[in-house]
């Protein structure tokens, strides 16, 4: 069989689990198991996540009873498309089969596994091991029979030489003087055999019963570098309203530092009525800017540009210009309204009226958010809701927006969600969605298997090595590893974590070193972050002073502590290195110093392989023993390495097991080593030219 | 609700898993989620096994978006049973939900998880938050709506008396007179809340997509000590043939052990053609007796007794006498035809022939076993087999046997046996399948998903400390857990295992002592066990010398090295500890020596605990430190717990979480201590009276 051929489908889509127990089946003759197919989210409920280009690697349990031998093949297809492909399977040993196959484009795809005891090797693979020589004359008629078996079912010049050899087998068999060993050759002949082996009896294949849904997107969603900025904070004056106009000219700084997704919260009209003021004052002053999540007012809702950062075509013009510079805007999308959103007026149906005929506000009591109007999505219309906000991704789509970073999606309906991803990416395959949920993990996990591309995480309050280690193992390692993506924030307008209020530059340094390294996609709240913003608005709290949210600031860019050129090269470390930009590999390694973390990712291809050493105490030096086996990097052991600190520009020889690190945080706190298997590498020289 | 209600049944029995990608769905209305429920072996394909009377515990994890609040319900039902039982889950956090069922009968059952987001619980749990007056005044109104809904689904006096309860809250919250706190306390009355949860609005529930399937077998399915022998050699009289009489002679002295299955290699007529001589010899004397399993002759085939055994009214009296004692009678049911049985002349389709005209015999080239014939699963006459081969379980079944050890499954086709063991357990669900497949990890998984309700495993080979605590570990808590149920023999009467070689008593009462409390089934090949005949075939290789499997054997029962008093003991101790009555629960205890072997198991109630510490060297006596945290096994860390050890009647005092162990195999190489938590237990003083 060619290495990947193109049938038509005829795999009935839901399996007949039971059939077999009120009856007889409809084809007991059927001897091949399948008994597992992976990976699997849910037994097929939902899709796997991959890569476009990337290998999909798939592994299936197959055997038989006794000792006849099996035939096993992949079978992937588009969704939207009927043509399959079909790839060998190759056993592993303990019944494992495995095959891959590259997703030529993003989009749905489906795969299954098709196995069948095939008689023309199980005979085969007799015949090779027999030694008697009546067995071998008895034998070789039993395979000329397979042989014109294959013969039937081929055509053309293929069946005329397997006849022939059918043919010349059965005539040596019945020729009491032909040497038994000679016959034994011609019937192991490899030739013959590979032809056979073309035009297999698969009428009693068994077809695994679910066909496996596989979502393959573009590579950012697997691997993306985050900026978050206030647009009305951009401009280079203080006092006056950002534009996007502004936006455009921090472009080429945002691309500097390497970040390849630039993320706004949201951009719309802001209502007016309850508008909060300044650090969530309830009342707002006349020139108070309010919260950009106060969604909608006289000027528009969900599809309008606040006239204050500038006309449609301004956005389309930074969109255009961001992506020159290999930047994609992602839109924030908060499915709430302002009580002065015209959707209030216009469908009154969709929020929840109270007897004193206002409208049902944000609350979770004593807690009231009464400048936000939440969807009741339990409305009788329903359908009429869901295709409006369907319609609002669309409109930005639209606008050349291909990323949406979802506000917090658990408070809205899960159905909906996994209706609207599907319905958008079966359009636009190319989008990405961002879940903001921090919220608990059974909530997280779904709305990641239901469709969301990637989703925030507990990075933020993971920060003692035990905590590090375990979750991102999870993370890693977990059933969460075919749909969760994590995306690693040290900090958000929402969280200015307790450890970052010191404004101290070693916790900065480590925790973007963290956030870049453990996770393949991370973020940060940019200007706050990069110029070390640290003072909390409630002693204990994780609000900013002076939040963005609520008010204008001016960030000065010029600052000589700005960590721009630390992240500028974390940023190039992680682009240059294809170990960093997936989170499969990740194995953390053992060190005798509780304050020192180490961790070990690896290219898909095992050439690339980055230790990362962080100091975790902001304030002390720390120094311990490193456990790194030469072996699991695939390097001899007998021989010394070379392990690049791409940070520091420092090379080090290592040989064996055990490292001494030492790392003080009044220089940098972190080694990012690049391993040098050999002295001259390739990359080792024109690193840092 | 009511404990436990009986309602019909509307589940579909199929999921419509992606609907909503194609469209809306058909009610986006519904807002609660089930992501899991568990147990359920591959997404509800194979059921889960659990045992009559036994609590079935389910979890779901459920949940719904924002803060509303879910109820959740468990529903179940026999297979064949349209009415469904309903119980409350209880929250346990994390969004994990709880309930239990005990299946009544034996027999297959279905369950099923139904959520709902519950308005009247969601309104009340807001209410018990509010503190403002004018929220409360508002959210009484909004409760009095919901109440009224309740009781328009209610009927009479309820109906009445929450109409009441509205109207009352309504009035109040109109009077601005009326006190807020009065207001809060009738808006949460408890009597009226208990009342109005009866009628729930369940309109938008969730259900599980999936019944899932459970088989609930009778209590030996879990728990069984089985004692194989050949009833050929069961005669008191040397060189005579022995009877089903010999055997009824022996029942009492096996009940007096403790055993509760009594197992026999096949009892049909056996093959003369190609019959086998003593010690596997091809071509057998006269005299020789031949292997029970190379079955059928004129005689008779799978359903007849070989004539030398007795007639079919000897083993009816058998079943009975034996079942007086509380043992049941188990078949062996080997799928295979000596080259004389009668379904080769009457059935040859149901055989592969070769070219020359002979049927082609059981074989591994270059290995042969010229006196066993194998059914071809692929014949075109695949009905009239499965038929005829599920009519042999039938026939036995009238013959008053309801346990079958099945020989060599995973040498037939698995569609076969999902299927006969499915329509025979349908029609006499108190039968016991065990699977006799030494093979690799994923078939004897597969085999016991298929419905086996036990399963031979790899004990026999399994004697490091670390392979012991791998392999136990895995049995009891991995994916095997729900349906794979492991029966562990130290020997079989094909596995004479090189430890056994040397015949030291020491270990022979090792391997007892750990298949008796490691695993909940067990069994040994009686008189060669007890008797510990150790003299091998071949150095080097596991089969017996002089076999009973080609000849009769005859053994002394009298003989004083006989083993029968330390069985007799374990057999009690099992009997009377429910903690070793099941496999759940084993959990490996840290001892700092590589020869101490021990390990806790806890009865479902955490009343019973049993602590086994086990010498693994035959020849030394070992010492170590043994590490049990009181607080594991409910002990009081600060107080003196006693360890009763049952096999030497000794009694220790323990105290903290380190103890003192030494074991010398020149004496009893174990211990199976019983966990006393109070110094006057009431088992304490009739245990050994």
């Amino acid at each position: 069989m060619p290495e990947t051929t193109r049938t038509p489908r005829k795999t009935p889509r839901a399996p007949a689990a039971t059939a077999a127990i009120a009856g007889l089946p409809s084809n007991g003759r059927v001897r091949a198991v399948i008994d597992q197919v992976l990976p699997a989210v849910d037994a097929g409920r939902f899709a796997v996540k991959r890569v476009v280009g990337d290998a999909v690697a798939i592994r299936a349990h197959c055997f038989t009873d006794g000792h006849d031998v099996l035939r096993v093949v992949l079978r992937w297809r588009r969704e939207d498309d009927d043509n399959t492909h079909e790839v060998p399977m190759k056993p592993l040993g303990n019944d494992v089969w495995s095959a891959s196959f590259v997703p030529p484009e993003v989009g749905r795809y489906r795969y299954t596994v098709i196995a069948w005891v095939d008689p023309f090797e199980s005979w085969r693979h007799e015949m090779v091991r027999r030694v008697d020589p009546d067995d071998i004359r008895i034998a070789a008629r039993v395979g000329a029979q397979e042989i014109s078996a294959c013969a039937r079912r081929a055509g053309g010049a293929d069946r005329k030489a397997l006849d022939a050899w059918a043919g010349a087998l059965q005539a040596m068999a019945a020729d009491a003087r032909a040497e038994v060993r000679a016959l034994k050759a011609l019937a192991l002949d490899d030739v013959q055999a590979q032809r056979a082996r073309a035009y297999p009896d698969r009428s009693l294949a068994t077809e695994h019963p679910i066909e496996l849904p596989l979502v393959a997107d573009r590579e950012r969603a697997r691997f993306s570098s985050w900026y978050e900025l206030f647009p009305r904070s951009s401009s280079p004056t203080p006092g006056r309203h950002g534009t996007f106009k502004d936006v455009v000219a921090r472009l080429p700084a945002i691309a500097a530092m390497g970040f390849d997704v630039l993320y706004f919260p949201p951009i719309h009209p802001i209502g007016r009525e309850q508008r909060k003021g300044r650090n969530n004052a309830l009342v707002a002053q006349a020139d108070d800017v309010g919260s950009p999540w106060a969604i909608g007012a006289a000027e528009g809702g969900h599809k309008s540009i606040l006239p204050a950062l500038g006309k449609p075509a301004d956005f389309l013009n930074l969109v255009k210009k961001a992506r020159a510079l290999g930047i994609d805007v992602a839109m924030d999308i908060a499915f709430q309204c302002a009580p002065d959103h015209p959707y209030v007026k216009q469908h009154p149906q969709w929020f929840r009226w109270r007897p004193d005929g206002t409208v049902q506000y944000a609350e979770n009591p004593p807690k009231k958010y009464q400048d936000i109007y939440p969807f009741n999505f339990e409305t009788d219309d329903w359908q009429a809701l869901w295709i409006e906000l369907k319609s609002v991704f669309e409109h930005w789509i639209g606008e050349g927006v291909t990323i949406f970073r979802v506000d917090n999606p658990h408070t809205k309906s899960f159905a909906f969600w996994e209706w609207v991803i599907g319905e958008i990416k079966r359009d636009h395959p190319e989008t990405i969605f961002l879940a903001e949920a921090f919220t608990r993990p059974k909530v997280m996990h779904r709305l990641a298997k239901l469709g969301f591309s990637q989703s925030y995480t507990y990075f933020t309050w993971r920060n003692h090595k035990h905590e590090l280690q375990e979750y991102f193992t999870e993370l890693a390692s977990g059933p969460g590893k075919d749909y969760f993506r994590p995306n690693a924030w040290p900090n958000t307008p929402d969280i200015l974590h307790e450890q970052l209020q010191t404004g101290e530059s070693a916790v900065y340094m480590t925790r973007l070193v963290l956030a870049a390294t453990l996770a393949a996609s991370y973020g940060i709240y940019g200007p706050a972050y990069e110029l070390r913003e640290y003072r909390p608005r409630d002693p204990g709290g994780e609000e900013y002073l002076d939040s963005e949210k609520y008010q204008l600031r001016h960030w000065n860019h010029d600052d000589p502590g700005s960590l721009a050129p630390f992240i500028t090269r974390i940023n190039r470390i992680r682009r240059e290195n294809p170990a960093l930009q997936q989170d499969g590999s990740l194995r953390f390694l053992p060190v005798d110093n509780d304050q020192l973390l180490a961790y070990a990712k690896t290219s898909e291809d095992g050439s690339n392989v980055i230790v990362t050493v962080v100091n975790l105490d902001p304030h002390q030096a720390h120094s311990g023993w490193l456990q790194l086996d030469p072996a699991s990097i695939q390097v001899d052991p007998q021989q010394a390495f070379q392990m690049h600190d791409l940070l520091s520009n420092q090379r080090f020889s290592w040989r064996g097991a055990h490292h001494y690190v030492r790392l003080d945080p009044h220089s940098v706190p972190a080694h990012v080593f690049a391993v040098r298997r050999r002295l001259r590498d390739e990359r080792d020289f024109d690193y840092y030219l």
